[in-house]
């Protein structure tokens, strides 16, 4: 049972240090929880906290860390998440990413905030918590297997199929260095290369099962807000009838929709590709994560030409673009095959996809040959080649093992100006919207620690109309919006420092951004739950927190400011398209760096955190 | 008629040229006072926007602007405030000063937020506002004359003894750089010289009145809050028994309490001049500003020596020090004595204690000699000479010419090394408070854009025992509060820059800071008055754009970091008492500025605020 505090909020973290095999809890106080939340905020704290200088990602000095957030297991949608991080394989900086599914609240069952993973089991081992009880198990059996059989076999031999696995399949185990960590069979924490990590780790899973009663300070606003959304499904109902990706056609009109490795801008065939089409041909229903109403994940079941089992889900739209339109496929049926690929085999599909389609570039323009891709015809369109790829790379074999490195590993191999074709940030395949289109975006890519994550996606507030209480919340921040989406002005960059505190908010309460809750409904969400008197100023404050001790993670190994950068593939206009005269402009986005690094109180040439800064935010 | 947008909240803005006697009315739409809510607010954007660089503060070019809150006159104790600005003739920078009374409740009933005078008239003038309607009236008979005189006569040709009148006195006629603007006769927006810029504009007095009913979103909550005080009258009892100055013998055994020009520490007699004494000697009463239950205003009547017309209240902590331990004086009939004459000739009761104990520890060194002084023997603790000296400075007759130019420019005159007795910053007299006790108030002295303003005091939250909503408040800021007065470090930085920013809102919105009520409570408050959904953040947002405002407008006008520093009083020892060896630490203080000017997004060397940082906060 979770324990508190007489009268205050707070719960048990979980440490196992695989090296040693001890399992310790660590219960901080209501101070702890109140200052870094949970999810990344406790994530960047520990992080920063507890490693040294200069370990080695996949090694044991690296943490992998799970964390919730006070708003995970809430019965309410939205609250079926939890964040995962650790020091990347992909950036060596720091990394965090999200998952749905249950996972996350069934931990919460179970009794823990957070699990923190030490060192290195001497053999493959999954973590098994029970009612607050931690067992290492043996997972000798299970390594090698896919994540559909791991997650079966785990129930199976624990007797429990109401059990919820983060598991990895082979790209983990083989420290593919963008491997994800899959929680269930369809919701991946993708992003950094965090299976990598739970590879090297010899960790296979960690399954949960809990039934412990979530203590909630007042149920009723809860109930309040479930009401207000059932009586607001219309601000969802795109998700909910299409799930992501419905939008696709309009994003290619506008030039949002990457093309060929980001380099074209025509797509005509895209509607073959977009939710709308899936959902008359290859869907066959609608699923969701731990409570929620708006069902956005897609159900997907392919026969011809490729089997595709349904347990794997279907494409989110990140993946309909990056191993569609940005290898130049579209062929819907092989994308649904190598979405089931990196479900199975716990792949990020946007590095998936991106550094296949940086493979894709290089071939067709000579800096791979057909005697580097095993005979691979590694073209634009090519989606047999893109399967291919995808097996290769999970196995590390031929070009496989190359491009398992990510996009500036296998460029800096390749050589001959390869990196050219490297789009991405501090080593992060850049996520499926068009900076060149959307400018803060492009500085969301720039400056965010963990490099191009497709959650800088901040158009909703920045370019597209933008809903009534976003205009709300920004004047709360003292700012205008909506803002034009093509300039990058001071203004842009006041709008984009709130809009990204905000969303690593969510990050930490741990709220999926899909929901419509604004910042007002989601601060006394938090006040219900934990019975804090709180406020979004307070709320905002500890993302501003939580972002400067990201940034003090990635100096302290080495970062600078010369790795806020975007690639050189967005100072350069797409071939075609509406973009095809429109380059970023250099100048104007090291401007906009250094007016981001004084708004946050960061050194304006440097980037480094003030001392000032650093105090009073109260980081230590 | 107060005229609202359809729905909104905004209102009429009064703007007068005395030169041509222009009268025209301004309706800035509810943006506008969303942006800048009222009080200082309106002022700093009004005078930077609108003011040349170099205007001379007792010149035509000067404007002079009387600012209601969205608080102002709602029916809750604390709301009975305004706020007067202008560019100051003792600094030659951006000031404003707030007083209470119901002038500010009446013009809220006629119609109007705000006064905006330009110009200067011919001759004396007085400004009529009723019900809407505003008159340039002749006050050539009034020329001369004291407050009390001037009030009844304005009453008595209007017919109207329920007019409000803000007013000034000879002092104010006479271009006293420290004469204050009267509200009725014992209130007074008393720092920064206001009264002078009255007075070089021919301007007598401001009389409204008006029968408008304000309009008010939602009455409930201020009802509520009104409950909620009746129930919690013990946080202000010692305000509601004593009216301010209460703890003087304690402020004396703690070092807190000024003696002798800020220069000794012991005042064994302190006892005679505070207000548990008055309470039991002179006081015949309590009073009160509009709809307040605290009553915390003294009335006083005395017959001997002196004769002391109760109509000019009682003096307040602030007069009880400058005129009585700070010119070492415990005559406490001279003491009423003098605040009454401060009252009836419109002087700022602090400057005039400051100038007077700066020229009697000239007198005491030899730097003015009798035959300077017309024969007064200007020593500490003589309450004759005191009293003497403010009639010469009303009248600015001998040295009172010279005193009636404030302390810089009359050590600049006397030369000698009088400056090092000149306790003041940016040329305002110091308030009342010890910055060698408190180090945060003398931060708040050092950056303050008005200079060593007395509602700098920020001992609540600094150093006394803080209430608990104090501490919640610091913790929505991401601050941990309470911290000790002895030390400056970072995190006092960071405390002192949001309780100056939450200071600065009251200011603006116009409430009290004497009623307890939280940050929460107020913004409630105002979201029951405007209608609009605001919250603790936005407010915040809003004051660091106002103290940016003012810092622009003092930079334009030639300021520089090294205006923000401390009087070499402060760098001294105390000659007695418990500060005796505890002098300020001028390199700590420097270190205190540029961390507080980092925190606001100036320059760390020269503190101009970053353009960046100015488009963030929306100023133009």
């Amino acid at each position: 049972m979770v324990k508190h505090t007489p009268g205050g909020y707070n719960g048990k973290i979980l440490r196992i240090d695989l090296t040693t095999t001890k399992i310790s809890v660590e219960i901080p106080d209501e101070g702890f929880y109140r200052k870094h939340l949970g999810g990344a905020g406790f994530i960047f704290h520990f992080l920063q906290r507890e490693m040294d200088q200069g370990a080695d990602p996949l090694g044991p000095n690296n943490k992998l860390i799970f964390a919730l957030g006070p708003l995970t297991g809430i019965p309410l949608s939205g609250s079926g998440r939890n964040c995962v991080g650790a020091k990347s394989p992909l950036t060596n900086g720091i990394t965090k990413s999200e998952a749905g599914e249950f996972w996350g609240a069934e931990l919460k069952r179970a009794g823990y905030d957070a699990i923190i993973v030490e060192g290195k089991a001497e053999k493959p081992v999954y973590i098994w918590i029970h009612d607050g009880e931690a067992y290492i198990r043996d997972a000798t059996h299970l390594w090698g297997k896919n994540t559909k059989e791991t997650q079966q076999e785990i129930r199976s031999e624990l007797g429990d199929r109401l059990i919820r696995v983060a598991l990895i399949g082979p790209a983990g185990e083989n420290l593919v260095r963008f491997a994800c960590i899959m929680h269930g069979l369809y919701d991946a924490a993708g992003r950094g290369g965090l299976g990598a990590v739970m590879g090297s780790k010899n960790l296979k899973a960690i399954a949960v099962r809990g039934h412990s009663i979530q203590r909630i300070a007042d149920r009723e606003p809860i109930k309040a807000l479930r009401h207000w959304l059932a009586a607001n499904m219309h601000l969802v109902k795109v998700f909910h009838e299409f799930g992501t990706g419905d939008a696709m056609s309009a994003f290619e009109t506008v030039g949002n929709l990457p093309v060929r490795n980001f380099r074209d801008g025509l797509f005509p065939t895209v509607s073959k590709i977009d939710a709308r089409t899936i959902r008359n041909s290859i869907r066959i229903g609608m699923d969701a994560c731990f409570a929620c109403t708006v069902r956005c994940k897609k159900m997907v079941q392919v026969k011809e030409p490729y089997s595709v089992d349904p347990s794997y889900g279907g494409p989110e739209y990140e993946t309909l673009a990056s191993l569609g339109s940005n290898c130049g496929v579209d062929n819907l049926e092989a994308i649904a095959k190598a979405n089931e690929l990196c479900g199975a085999y716990s792949l990020d599909t946007i590095s998936t996809g991106s550094v296949i389609s940086f493979a894709m570039e290089c071939f067709e323009n000579g800096l791979l040959k057909i005697t580097d891709t095993d005979g691979v015809e590694l073209r634009f369109g090519n989606a047999t080649a893109m399967l291919r790829c995808i097996e290769l790379i999970t196995r590390r074999e031929g070009i496989g093992n190359l491009l398992a490195e990510g996009t500036v590993k296998a460029a800096l191999e390749i050589g001959s100006g390869a990196n050219e074709f490297a789009v991405q940030v501090k080593g992060l395949e850049a996520g499926m919207h068009e900076p060149r289109l959307k400018l803060a975006h492009g500085l969301g890519f720039m400056v965010n620690p963990h490099g191009a994550d497709h959650s800088c996606n901040l158009h909703d507030t920045m370019y597209e109309a933008p809903g009534e209480w976003r205009v709300k919340e920004a004047q709360h921040f003292g700012l205008s919006a909506p803002l034009p989406a093509d300039e990058i002005g001071p203004d842009k960059v006041a709008l984009f420092k709130f809009v990204h505190l905000r969303q690593l908010l969510m990050d930490s309460l741990l709220l999926c951004n899909f929901l419509p809750y604004n910042l007002e409904q989601v601060t006394d969400l938090l006040a219900a739950v934990t019975g804090w008197d709180t406020s979004a100023m307070e709320l905002i404050r500890i993302s501003e927190r939580n972002i400067t001790t990201a940034r003090l993670f990635n100096i302290r190994e080495g970062f600078t400011a010369a790795d806020d950068q975007l690639p050189q593939r967005f100072f350069t206009p797409k071939t075609d398209g509406p973009l095809s005269d429109k380059p970023l402009d250099p100048v104007k986005f090291e401007h906009a760096k250094r007016n981001y690094y004084i708004l946050m109180g960061w050194d304006e040439n440097t980037g480094v955190p003030l001392p000032e800064k650093v105090a009073e935010l109260g980081i230590f």
